[in-house]
């Protein structure tokens, strides 16, 4: 159902004097829908091209809608266009990680013990239905489902769709065309022939594989508010509460690994030797069939520079910096993309070669630092979380944030926890880092005197 | 004029057990005729695919021919395929950088004092023709000139191609597709797609245009057996020698400093302040011509693993490791890869897939290695090469090379004059550093010792 255009939104960015643009949003997934909403707001006309269904149209499959972990900064995304509320109504907030070790002990360590925040598990579905849901309420939102993009000219911002249905090809114009079509985006594909734009796409060698942990007598298995982790060196899985009761488990491992399981037996004894607690919560029989039923996924990192060509195309979300899943930032990044990039399109003294330039220079050091941050995070995830020197390093980092709370912000509460940018996340935490060796030297240095000076009969 | 394969070839291979396959190579350049003559010589079916006409029948354009740094690895490769002799013979030798500053005084610097060996400028054009035309001495080879390649399935090894003279799409199909289609490779446009393939294109912030200084009198201007540099910071211009007795100017420097020249004025005063001996040996006429001709090209370095897929493809030279040109390495690179490839497809115990696996894993750390190497000789090139302290290094090279000439290789000789695997030379440069460093230091502590032994009266 669609209302007239709102001259004036409620959440004071008003109509502004920017020429109203014809923006072709490529992609109507998370990015794209929020993208959509946010130019639909400024009184531009939005063209949303999707090449799947309509999602609110399509089959929910219990347990393995993918979740998400939603923080501070896909939050201030969302209350910009005015739906933190109602998404935070239903999900499902999670206070820290649980660590189940291979016997099957469990240990919480919480996000954040002194201002208690935390992250929030929502269906990846029933969030793009909320910002699907929000657009219609603009008339100069334009949605096409099951439009494929098979060619755009960036120069001309001449776009040819195929139209799943009918397979018939047909073309659009926009002034700016936004990519928002994920880590394989066809707008990038363009962008990448263009002398001058840099590129990289690295896979790393770990697949995953996701698996279910059912409700039981309509309750969840595990404690609903953490994120469960079992972390094993070289592997490792999560597990996310979902609004039905169930957890979305995520197993993580080397390929090689994966290649080593072919059969039933090879499956029950890794997962009575590794993950023996989750067998019971998974069921045996539910197991087999999802761990054989799809072939393990592969994993990637992308980076580029710049984000946009002209003042006619730009790329944001997945498109231009798609990352390793283990900081729980990819929707997170791709949401604050939209918020900076409004924040330019609000500068009204800016043509949109300006708008999209200043977008590209105030967002890749803070894309790449955080598609490195996600790289680093498994690692920790996997490894640290299991390691003495981890666990004292967090506690320290929990005592000073407690003494010095506008001081002293641990590296994972600035990334989760706040806008901080995410390369200054990274500055701080050397910063930290250099401190607390600084002191570790000095104490240790200061503990010698004193032997010395016990040793010679000082005191 | 096609003649039958010959069973044997004359250089000891002779015609492997190795089942004939049908080969498509796609680009009729410098890799691509190479890597044609020597599959044909193992008796496969070549196909030689080429979006251009055929080069022996194209113009060539009085000192415009791009030269380029043939050095061991080329040289070597030729061999193999019994051409380096008629190569060489029409060849240039560089024995040296010959610097020029900014005042015209000119400095010598050896490459190799100690066994003179050198550098061979050759054509580009020449090159390609001497390989095209030896191929012409087998019939497995057919060459298919201005035949564009649309698309390729790599799983099928089925290609696309666009014929350019009548526009017809003619299809073909092939046992193994070989990419040796440059930086912009189609080939490796379809692997980028392939889940777990690595790729990064990264372009640096330098521009590059061509000009020349003809010959005069039908005479080189300049000594013609010297690499021609005028290092000036952030900024560089360098000459090659042509059999034309022209040489082949290239001015390399930041866009931004391009963008500061748009008028004859700037041109001249710009050339007059830096580069003012060059200008009388161009010629400020031809100089304005040049200049304002072309816009100045990018310069882009691409690292991708693996090179190919499956037993179906695989990727040669620029398509799997273009670099800057600052070492002079990548048609020698380039080259050297058909060198390690036929070595790897003359053991016939290996399956075609066994021998594409091991050339990606013999190879991907030295290409990535002088990628490095030619980013770094950048900075040499239009930095250090003024620099004393540079040339204090060069000194002690020279000496330790002169003195220990199996121990003491400097990095640039292992570079361009021996078959050391680039990863090993960098690794070998690192210990030369590091033993030099110590040296230093305990020369220093001693000199102190001495110092002080001194002082307190010992000797």
């Amino acid at each position: 159902m669609s209302h007239t255009t709102p001259l004036s939104s409620g959440n004071g960015y008003g109509f502004n004097s920017r020429a109203p643009l014809k923006i072709a949003i490529i992609g109507g997934g998370l990015v794209g829908s929020l993208a959509a909403l946010s130019f639909a707001r400024r009184g531009h006309e939005v063209h949303l091209y999707e090449y799947r269904e309509d999602i609110r149209n399509a089959e929910l499959v219990q347990g393995r809608s993918i979740n998400l972990a939603l923080s501070q900064r896909g939050r201030k995304a969302l209350a910009e266009v005015d739906l933190e509320q109602e998404v935070l109504a239903t999900a499902i907030p999670m206070r820290g990680r649980m660590l189940h070790d291979i016997k099957g002990n469990r240990t919480v360590v919480l996000y954040d013990p002194c201002t208690h925040q935390c992250l929030y598990s929502v269906g990846r579905k029933y969030l793009n239905e909320v910002l699907l849901n929000a657009g219609e309420k603009y008339a100069n939102i334009h949605r096409h489902f099951e439009h494929k993009l098979n060619y755009v000219n960036l120069s001309e911002g001449r776009m040819e769709f195929k139209r799943m249905q009918t397979k018939e090809v047909v073309e659009d114009f926009a002034d700016l065309v936004v990519g928002c079509d994920g880590a394989f985006s066809s707008v990038r594909q363009q962008l990448v022939k263009k002398p001058g734009f840099n590129y990289s796409q690295e896979y790393i060698e770990h697949g995953y594989l996701e698996l279910c942990i059912p409700a039981k007598n309509g309750e969840f298995q595990m404690p609903e508010n953490y994120l469960h982790i079992w972390p094993r060196d070289e592997f490792m899985m999560i597990a996310l509460p979902n609004q039905d009761k169930s957890f979305t488990v995520t197993l993580s491992m080397p390929f090689k690994v994966f290649a080593t399981i072919q059969t039933t037996a090879d499956l029950l004894k890794f997962f009575h030797k590794y993950y023996a607690d989750a067998v019971p919560l998974i069921g045996e029989e539910r197991l087999i069939k999802d761990f054989f039923k799809t072939r393990p996924q592969h994993l990637v990192s992308i980076k580029c520079y710049p984000y946009h060509y002209g003042s006619k195309a730009l790329v944001l979300g997945d498109a231009a910096h798609a990352m390793v899943p283990y900081y729980g930032q990819g929707l997170n990044a791709g949401m604050e993309d939209c918020t900076q990039l409004m924040s330019l399109f609000n500068q009204t003294s800016l043509s949109t070669a300006e708008v999209l330039q200043q977008f590209t220079e105030l967002r890749w050091r803070d894309a790449h630092a955080i598609c490195d941050l996600a790289m680093y995070n498994y690692v920790e995830m996997r490894d640290l979380t299991k390691r003495a020197s981890f666990r004292c390093r967090k506690w320290l980092d929990t005592l000073l944030f407690r003494w010095f709370p506008s001081a002293w912000v641990p590296l994972y509460n600035s990334v989760s926890f706040s806008s901080m940018p995410y390369s200054k996340c990274i500055a701080n935490r050397k910063w930290q880092d250099k401190l607390l060796n600084n002191v570790l030297i000095s104490t240790v240095l200061a503990v010698i005197a004193i032997i010395i000076a016990i040793y010679f009969g000082v005191f």
